[in-house]
């Protein structure tokens, strides 16, 4: 059985990403995308690797298709999302929200660091968080209540949330860390992290051979990754800007327990890592030693993990790489909704990054 | 039916672009991949992008495995192709040769170029020259030849002559080229055109914030371009190396005959290219006024074609963009063996670059 | 003796570039930086690297100040300068105008290929056309009429005509090429040549890991170029843009007189070349064999040449690299500027690029 | 007066920049410039940004004439500069060591990191430390020593703790800084930082498009850091490669005191160390909310500085941004030399960096 789906704000690069991994997806069948700025232009005009390749049209975002498709996808900033999730979800339509609209589970930690109302604070007792690795009965759940008709909303995780909680979850939940102090999170995003929009951060003479970090202290990922995590008011994250396109690194300092300092080499930490991935297609634990390059998954829906011990000032230090559009955003979103159809979690994916 | 292949080189860039495609082929199974350097070594510890997705491990150039199998890839540096390819051939495997070593008809030009001696000329004759837009026919007789038992032997094109004369062929063909004076070629070519090899040139601080022209008037290319478009003597190629890993651009200027100029609008020419490469599913020819990006293309086995006419000085301006390793060497390859093997030519060829 | 400057559109990047080197210079104290957009902003707030080192502050591009100097550099896009050389001129201030308006001599050629009036014919007579290699008596004339208290204005060279010109003038000049046939020039500019704007073109996530031909048959500095050399119709100029910041290298190649073909060697022409720039501080011709690397410029008023013949298609093939800022831009006109004002023109100008 | 200088291992990243501060410095004539693989080639043949300035060939680095030289500079690795510094120190040389053979006061330490012996203890009593705005006094004693005729060896930081140390030295120093638990350094350098030697890693197609850490957990910057900052087996460092070619930024999280915490603002921290590196004419701190940017340094001397709070998880983050091979590097010993030869520490010294 084919579903039938559409993009919400397809024209950005989240958006386009959705695109090229829905047409290539053999049970779903992208009918509609959609872009307010640029309703009416063809798919190819605004990026010209579709040409040749599909003739679709974007249509505005109140395109009443919408309403009739098994499934859509919202690549939007956030409120926009909130506008546009509830209609969508009376309708019957299962919704994945690439936005952080209904990521944080308490509407006033959204109000304080989105500085915005938060609308639908309804929804969120009920919608799945989507990080399968991690979340994996929120989207079983999802399943099931699409099954029996029941509305599905997936708020599907941030880019930094996703390499930082696939590089930290399993040693806090195997017990390894100290219950206070901080963890710090540094992490370094390719531009597409900052979006299409053209500006004087993005602008190539800007960001090329050049690196910085940005919001530092007050960066809205934070409350996510203390929330996926557990770590409420421990999170330190810095993220980084560095002349890439696609790529994420997340290098995840954290603090062991002084019963562990000493006990705990690199070798065990891989081999408990690979443990608690088992089963994951997607997530690689590398040799104790190597490190993971964004490049060897970018365009993938991959992701890959370091893992080393310090003994000496006590810490693991864990580090993830992901594609920020794939398994960041749009591969996340397929993988999730693959879940939610129940398909194969890897239908339509791709595994693996080029070579070179 | 499921073929059996393997990859000779396939540590180099081509080669892993190679084993890239062929491991997501649905009618290959790739079943030997060997590198001399690092023959016992894992392909995923060399290229850790494989990492989850494949345990190939390399063997050496004279693993005998080779002998058994129905295709051959040989993506290693030119005389290497003339000493392997005849035993192949011998024992009954169809080779498709990246090299060099067979894609000149005539042995002399080869000696005077690449300054060896031509080993295998009785081979030249009967070879395939592996440029499908162009040389369907060798490709049509070539898997003729293997349904009958017959030796396959397919000499593909070179990146700069294949995007080169994707741009340039229609054009000539048609009559719209005049009879003497140069047709000049400058083609930027991204890094991994130069090598997997380490130097001075590959080396991330020269070559990134630069360009520069090489092998000015003396590019091997040069004679390739001159067999294939008919035009000995007239082209003067310059080759120039750009910050970038994969992508390839070149732009022809084509003196047009004295009673075309102003009779021949760029409408009429994309038009006729049109026309020309009809039913051609990896060659794209846009629209007057654009002009193709190297990242439209990168990971795909597109072509993208902009044409111009400058009627002031009476010339044709064609661009043509392809992925070096992937039209212009690897995917080209697959499409070969496509063809030959009695497939789709588009099989399990990526057919759209990332839109960004 | 100290002369006092100012720089009319000194956000931009050739005008932060002048500001830069004025700022450096030891006969020039820069008094006035302007821009309409960032008028009350200081410069240090707009380019960090000023941080620490100027307290100068944009002011509006009417500020009366400029009046009172002694020279001002116009930074500003075409029919700007237009707007503000005749008043800065009556106020008897030497003017060096960065961009096109005056430096087409035949105001018809002005007005077809930039499709606006000009506005002020009665100035082209008298400016001087300020490439100093090629044209020294205009700006010996310029100094001695500012001794004579009479006006200058310097119709700065653009930065492809200035490489291109310096590739091709001593060839033309020593009457090596044919006199009909295309001369064809591909040149490649690194992003900085689209300016500071931010727009979709100029995104790191477009510019970077791709090529592109743009303007192709109808770039504006090709009247230009015919202009300097004396070319007229026969210049094919297609300019390319390349993932880096500076830098700018044009590839000519220019037809042979049939007695010359066989009869030149690169090894003479190089020689011939160097006779040509004897005593001129900024042009280095490279070794035949050699050929220039952008890289090898930037930051710096340089330009290096290189040379080859190609006996077989009858041509040579000059290669120009400059950094399009510096010697493209705002370094030329402080090298104008510096020999209007009587200083030896090396002044306050950097002689060569960061090795790496 | 002017001073007699050499470079040894001039054809290295490092010492080639040494060379073009050297060349350009007022008050050093470069004499000597070394490189045993490059011995009897012109230095503008290794690097053609010397084409046309500077016609020094490279000899060997047994070369007798460094022994009656004033100054050298040692731009080897470890271990070679142990061997060379003390027949030079012998011959009345002074020397600045841009190595890591004299920078750690322990030689059981270097011994650990290193794993090599350590042949000159007995001059690491004496020796300098090359940090000018941290260890003033070393410098100005070495100045003393140098006036009385005593032999000066100075130890010049590595590139990675310059960064740190100027980032984190304040608010230790003010007393600021929890007593224990981990502080952690996560730091981006570009791809000269890892050397001219060609290797996987450098090569362009590797460190392209890609971020990755590496040495993490057992960089030998580790014990310098913490010798510096006085923080024994409580930093943890990981560094990370980023694909630009200069530049490095290092991210400090520094735990705070629990009466720190709330009582402090970004723009006291500000204030404070202004107050710190009032007077150090090449640090320069940002106003509160502001990041430096690697560009903003690079080809200059200057590091900058910023700041942020953050009262929930009780740190500091304090960012440092230098070009690794200028004021890490080359730039730092030279300030080093001007301070030991009682020049003004600036002399010679590039302030700032291109604006774009």
């Amino acid at each position: 059985m084919v579903y039938q789906v559409g993009v919400v704000g397809a024209a950005g690069y989240a958006g386009a990403e959705l695109v090229r991994l829905l047409i290539a997806h053999p049970d779903f069948e992208l009918k509609v995308i959609t872009s307010n700025a640029d309703a009416g232009v063809a798919l190819a005009d605004v990026y010209p690797s579709f040409s040749g390749v599909s003739d679709l049209v974007f249509t505005g975002h109140d395109d009443p298709a919408l309403a009739s498709l098994d499934a859509v996808f919202l690549a939007v900033p956030h409120t926009a999302a909130l506008a546009q999730a509830p209609a969508l979800l009376d309708a019957g339509v299962a919704v994945f929200d690439l936005s952080a609209d209904f990521r944080l589970a308490d509407p006033d930690v959204y109000e304080r660091w989105y500085a915005t109302p938060h609308t639908a604070p309804q929804l969120l007792a009920t919608r799945a968080f989507g990080l399968p690795e991690l979340f994996g009965e929120d989207l079983t759940r999802a399943a099931e209540n699409r099954a029996a008709g029941a509305p599905v909303l997936v708020a599907c995780a941030g880019c930094y949330p996703t390499a930082t909680s696939l590089a930290a979850a399993p040693a806090l939940h195997m017990g390894l860390v100290a219950e206070r102090g901080p963890v710090v999170v540094d992490a370094i995003s390719g531009v597409t992290g900052a979006g299409k929009g053209a500006n004087a951060r993005t602008h190539f003479c800007h960001a090329a051979e050049s690196v910085e970090a940005y919001n530092v202290c007050r960066h809205r990922h934070t409350p996510e990754i203390e929330q996926i995590l557990g770590l409420a008011d421990r999170v330190v994250f810095t993220p980084h800007l560095a002349p890439l396109r696609r790529g994420l690194l997340s290098t995840v300092t954290l603090p062991l327990k002084e019963e562990v300092v000493g006990a705990l080499s690199a070798e065990d930490l891989v081999a408990r890592y690979r443990e608690f991935y088992r089963d994951r297609p997607f997530v690689r634990v590398l040799d104790a030693g190597r490190q993971p390059e964004t490049a060897s998954v970018v365009g993938s829906n991959a992701c890959q993990l370091g893992l080393a011990v310090d003994g000496r000032a006590g810490v693991i230090v864990a580090t993830g790489a992901i594609d920020n559009l794939c398994k960041g955003a749009a591969g996340q979103a397929v993988q999730c909704a693959n879940i939610v159809f129940g398909l194969d979690e890897r239908c339509g994916l791709p595994l693996m990054a080029c070579p070179v």
